[in-house]
């Protein structure tokens, strides 16, 4: 907390609309709210509603014509591939994982990652999402370093999944407990990975991530081939699956194991553009919307290659309607806000704090401009925000309570240096 | 060419990466030019190379840095439908069509239709698009005129497809011919639909087309329900399929119909992200392509909504693989950026005159910034463009010669107006 005991309060005045995506406070299932303010003080959410009165030391953000809503929650990603954008592109899975993400992370020294994951990160922020799941690949302690500081100096809320081989496990708990937990935005998670040859590593994960009351962050039955690990079997036998495990694109998964998953309470997110990029598949999402999963959405860094949220989004809606030719297919507009807002924040547990715009909340915030040529005019503007939204669109973004984007531009952050230091970077790395 | 003649010369000097789309001319199959110049004249490409040297009136613009590929061609939409963006948002076509389109048409007088039109145009125009083909539904004289004055005030490059009953076939000749035909950038074709109940109507229609020796344009198999119109049968015995049948969706359609397409040379146009939102399904893009047919990209309007063709290429890649497990599925990105270029310009027989960098075609040039947030570090720039271009990255717009947007922003346009204009025209019909 200690960042933001410092952010004095603000009212964003006269919104157009107010997504809180709490049926509670407003309409319908995302709790729309006309012609509201929210008022933010010291990082929280303290008031939403007409006509609020502020404090009297509150600077007064008019947003008149615009529409307020929760930033999203990118609910898996790896901030650190925009190293390899734009790279393998004809490749399938463990084609790209071998030729893209196997070949680059050894060559990134601390230096080289700082940059990529801060011009990501900055992305990132500018598109409207306010916090990130980021699965880090098992790097030694300097470049772990290097990989939190360029996230801190973002100013994205982060959940840091930390990943190491057994005989570096207490490199986890260092980089969690030294890194992560002392920083005010960070949140610890244990990262592994699922084998039929080595089930003891996500026995272990899973006991670490159980004795730290952190999420254990996973991908599974990503690939087709994934499916001769029998993964699911082993995370039953290692005693792995509960509602604080988190489980990655998990396309490739059958309705016995779906039920043994959404018994046990596991949350999954969705990655459709990384799915679409890679040719994975098609996640059976309204399978598991039936079964009442927690369905977040996620980027997946490089295997999109893009941070934008409003394509994902879109993208996410699109692709199932069209394979099963159905336009009212699970999720539609309204429920894929959702997932992209308090479906994050409830699929990592962390729908006390973040994911609507309720009292007591953390101040996570993005006012967005419909009156834009990509946008306008008012027809339905949820729906709008899926279909027509593009991150050129989001005018400010707030993330608690600190103002990271103003009139379209990221405060403090020069985009052109990051640009500069990944490029530079890149050329390190791959020549 | 009344327009253009008093065009003056540009140089676009020092391109990191020119992408002519011309084979002939550089590497690879989109004929890439690292370090390269581009000369336009009178609203034509005259050089492209490096070190040009440039006449002594002519305009020198620095694209260091950047690249430059031809404007892209959105081979099916409808400018109109900024009308109905967002609505319907659960609907699947036919529920769509009655319920947005089949509404909307009736209720929109000719200063309405020019702000919708305006506004699309604009959108289309700042994305990067040069070339538009409108299949334009059935509207009377005044709001035809309205329709094409908008297009033409954009400044955009239009193909555009007049539709009406048997009835008022006559009003097809006279928009062709006295509006779209007298304008420098205007390409009169002939729209039709195709139904077993009305074969005297897609007979007709051809027929015109063939008179008036321009392109026949219409919707094929979209919704599955069309089988049952078995219109490819209904086509062939029109006398209705041909080099200058122009196909739309084409997605319900056998092996055998594809055979009957491809053998009579005509062209189709994918468009994904309609496809997606409406819930259609997956056109055999692949099938069409190892055919030979030509295959252009298109955003069709308001059943997308957005006017981004970065968005579609991306569709068009991920779409595919997702449904067949192969991440090397045509088309990829290279395949696409040509489809989205001059797949469509090849479409619509307009390849000898737009569609790729080609000394001799008409000047539809645009820059792109690859030094941004969302789009670095180089890896591969011909899949970055695809994987995370956006309308954004596009800097400056040509179209024939012209600058229609420059440094980020439309020339001569104020969006704010256009916006204020389409808000008022949708108060108007939908209220």
């Amino acid at each position: 907390m200690s960042a933001s005991a410092h952010v004095g309060a603000t009212l964003l005045r006269d919104a157009a609309l107010v997504l809180t995506m709490d049926p509670a406070l407003g309409e319908g299932p995302l709790g729309g709210l006309e012609h509201a303010d929210v008022l933010m003080e010291s990082g929280t959410i303290t008031e939403v509603g007409a006509a609020l009165r502020p404090p009297p030391d509150a600077k007064v953000v008019d947003v008149g014509g615009r529409l307020v809503l929760p930033g999203f929650v990118d609910a898996h990603t790896h901030l650190w591939q925009s190293a390899i954008r734009g790279r393998g592109s004809t490749l399938g899975f463990y084609g790209w994982f071998g030729a893209c993400v196997w070949t680059a992370v050894p060559r990134i020294g601390p230096e080289d990652m700082y940059h990529f994951v801060r011009l990501s990160a900055a992305d990132t922020l500018q598109s409207g999402t306010t916090t990130v799941v980021d699965w880090v690949p098992a790097l030694d302690y300097p470049v772990s370093e290097a990989y939190v500081e360029a996230v801190a100096d973002s100013g994205l809320r982060f959940a840091y999944a930390a990943y190491q081989e057994l005989p570096d496990i207490e490199l986890v708990s260092k980089v969690l407990r030294d890194l992560v937990e002392s920083h005010a935005l960070g949140t610890a998670q244990v990262a592994t990975c699922v084998t039929r040859e080595e089930p003891e590593r996500v026995r272990a994960h899973a006991e670490l991530a159980r004795e730290l009351g952190v999420v254990l962050n996973l991908h599974l039955l990503e690939d087709p081939t994934d499916r001769l690990d029998d993964p699911v079997s082993v995370l039953v036998e290692s005693d792995a699956l509960h509602p604080n495990t988190l489980l990655n694109h998990v396309i490739h998964v059958t309705e016995a194991e779906l039920d043994t998953l959404a018994g046990n309470g596991a949350a999954v997110v969705h990655c459709p553009l990384s799915n679409m990029r890679l040719g994975t598949g098609v996640m059976p999402v309204e399978k598991m919307h039936r079964r009442g999963m927690r369905i977040g959405l996620g980027q997946d860094g490089g295997a999109n290659d893009s941070g934008d949220m409003f394509a994902s989004m879109k993208a996410a809606v699109g692709l199932h309607r069209a394979v099963s030719l159905n336009a009212s297919a699970y999720p539609d507009p309204e429920q894929v806000l959702y997932m992209a807002t308090m479906g994050g924040a409830r699929a990592i547990g962390e729908s006390e704090r973040i994911g609507s715009i309720t009292p007591g909340k953390r101040a996570d915030v993005i006012v967005v401009e419909p009156r834009a040529l990509n946008f306008a005019p008012r027809g339905d503007w949820t729906a709008q925000l899926v279909f027509n939204g593009r991150p050129e669109n989001v005018t400010d973004v707030f993330v608690d309570g600190v103002r990271r984007k103003r009139g379209g531009e990221l405060t403090g952050t020069d985009p052109a240096r990051l640009v500069a230091g990944a490029e530079a970077a890149a050329r390190r790395v791959w020549l």
